[in-house]
């Protein structure tokens, strides 16, 4: 391949259009006739607004964001973001309901309980985290100050099927594994978050799309760079941002935009995903646990269920440049990350070296 | 210039060696043979543990930090460790002695009054912070848990000539825009801290430097990724961490041990700063407000008294290749930026820049 470049199959940071990484190479020592790089640039300038004016532009158009919320670029992850949501949001009856469907949800839920009350409002742990509950199984609070999901698990590697009904409390959603995966309906969320280094990004940057009437209610306790109110009113400059992922996001974002949008990268996507599944599916030695109609399209896990052959798999598939299929640490087994800059081409790679691997292994 | 560069002097994000930008550049599809970019790599995997690793060893030799210290790399800033001092920190007396020299010397104070008493120690306020206040001027209360000082101002380009004597009290410096420019004994603090942005790499990594016996005591309403503790127990990788600032940390420490580490710095430093205010004290035109011995040696503000004329210098010296030099937009004038990146040709094509302007402008 191209610079001797691998299919990276990593959870995130991942893959990243090459065309966008050529791009950011070319400029790094002078970005746009400007005399330096993006990364030297005061981002007080009119060429560095241009940057970030032109990414928050493009995450409104490309994610179809309605026009009362408002995006934000911060700092800290969406593991900040289980602080920052409590933070700015639990003021009302100072509670909110999580529904804990992996690692990720939980950590939300056990983080907010620095600053309130953190409703379970359904857990699929007991099932190992293989489903995501059904509208009619979560107890939700009529009173609570918002309801938290995590959309897409990227270590059990399910995902939402369906959009929860919260009524009149805010659905907040930790997106970083979904985001511009597919079109959604942001109107049904009352806030988005997202790290942007699975699907968007370098690491660095978190996006925050949040309806403008929930803002303006932090805590006194808030630090100011995690304050909604404050950022928006700074258009995400109250402190220096990172300059760099938030320029990264305006090329991947021209990326998806010349490929067809979101509507586009899900059609591509599902069937990417459709073929690792069916392979996984007729496989004798290959399963994945989660209930299928919850699959993740994302990140799809898998065993052989033989903890030294997965680990044959993984080191063998490194070998062919099929690297980082390892799971997560905490569950072990096999995963493949395919976000959007995942070609199907990878996907191919790998369904091929499976099959050889299950000839050879049997 | 080589790829048609400017000399940059913008306060932050600021200029870099052009040999990291270059390096970076051309590691940017394939890093060091892993087949993929830093940008795209997982922070679990052993290739980045081997970069972070590299970048916490490089800042300890460089800075020479003692063994009792970690080094952490955290997202939020400066602003954020305003908040995030406070809440692992103050949790002795709840108080804590801020020196206010400037306007985030100042705004730390205000932050840290979120979470218990900030003392304002001294202030050179009422002199428009052209001084730092003397030993003997600073009222320090003895059950403080820390001092705070801002070691270098960006705004107003004063710096500390002395280490301030605060008995058992830990002493906490912001040093962002100073870190890096000359050895400092680590020894004499409790904490520094620094965003990355002015003379260490992108924006987006705060580089903090604790003391290991003040961790360990944070406010229950931490949020987990400004626990410094919980951070350091994990490398600074208890979330994702912004991996491409922290790889560029590693390449610009490279670069200053090969031109001869932290004593060269100083030395290349205060030459090109001499150079500049020498120029200034001799013109007739251009004056500098700083009490001499408190100049910065990084950040030398200067004005001519009219405010036209002031902005006709910076539109010229842009015209010219000699960029941001327009003072901070609170206090007006301008201000030259000259970190450790900026090479002495630069300082002296802008002081040839302004001998001609004052020749022009009679």
């Amino acid at each position: 391949m191209k610079y001797d470049r691998v299919y990276n199959f990593s959870a995130g940071p991942s893959m990243l259009p090459l065309s966008v990484l050529e791009k950011a190479s070319a400029e790094m020592m002078n970005y746009n006739g400007s005399g330096m790089s993006i990364t030297e640039m005061s981002h007080r300038s009119k060429t560095y607004d241009a940057v970030i004016c032109n990414a928050v532009d493009a995450v409104r158009r490309v994610m179809n964001v309605p026009e009362n919320y408002s995006i934000l670029f911060l700092q800290g992850g969406a593991s900040g973001q289980f602080a920052g949501v409590p933070m700015n949001l639990m003021t009302g009856s100072n509670s909110a309901d999580f529904v804990v469907t992996g690692q990720f949800s939980g950590k939300a839920a056990e983080e907010a309980k620095k600053y309130g009350t953190a409703n379970i409002a359904a857990t699929s742990k007991p099932a190992n985290f293989t489903y995501i509950p059904a509208q009619e199984d979560l107890v939700l609070s009529p009173d609570a100050d918002y309801v938290h999901i995590c959309y897409n698990n990227t270590i059990y590697g399910s995902k939402w099927n369906y959009i929860p009904e919260t009524g009149n409390v805010p659905l907040v959603a930790d997106m970083s594994s979904c985001i511009m995966s597919e079109p959604v309906d942001v109107s049904r969320f009352g806030l988005i978050y997202a790290g942007a280094q699975k699907n968007l990004a370098p690491a660095g940057v978190t996006v925050v799309i949040v309806r403008n009437d929930l803002m303006g209610k932090a805590m006194p306790i808030t630090p100011a760079v995690l304050d909604y109110s404050i950022q928006a009113k700074n258009n995400s400059m109250y402190n220096t941002p990172p300059c760099f992922p938030i320029y990264m996001i305006g090329l991947v974002l021209e990326y998806i935009e010349a490929e067809g949008g979101l509507e586009a990268m899900k059609e591509r996507n599902e069937a990417k995903a459709k073929l690792l599944y069916d392979f996984i599916d007729a496989s004798e030695m290959f399963s994945n646990p989660v209930r299928p109609d919850c699959r993740s399209v994302m990140n799809a896990t898998f065993v052989t269920g033989n903890a030294e052959l997965d680990d044959r798999f993984c080191k063998e598939a490194a070998a062919a440049g099929l690297v980082s299929v390892k799971g997560h640490r905490s569950v072990g087994g096999m995963r493949a990350s395919i976000y959007n800059a995942m070609p199907r081409e990878g996907v191919e790679a790998l369904v091929s070296f499976m099959e050889k691997f299950e000839k050879n292994n049997k």
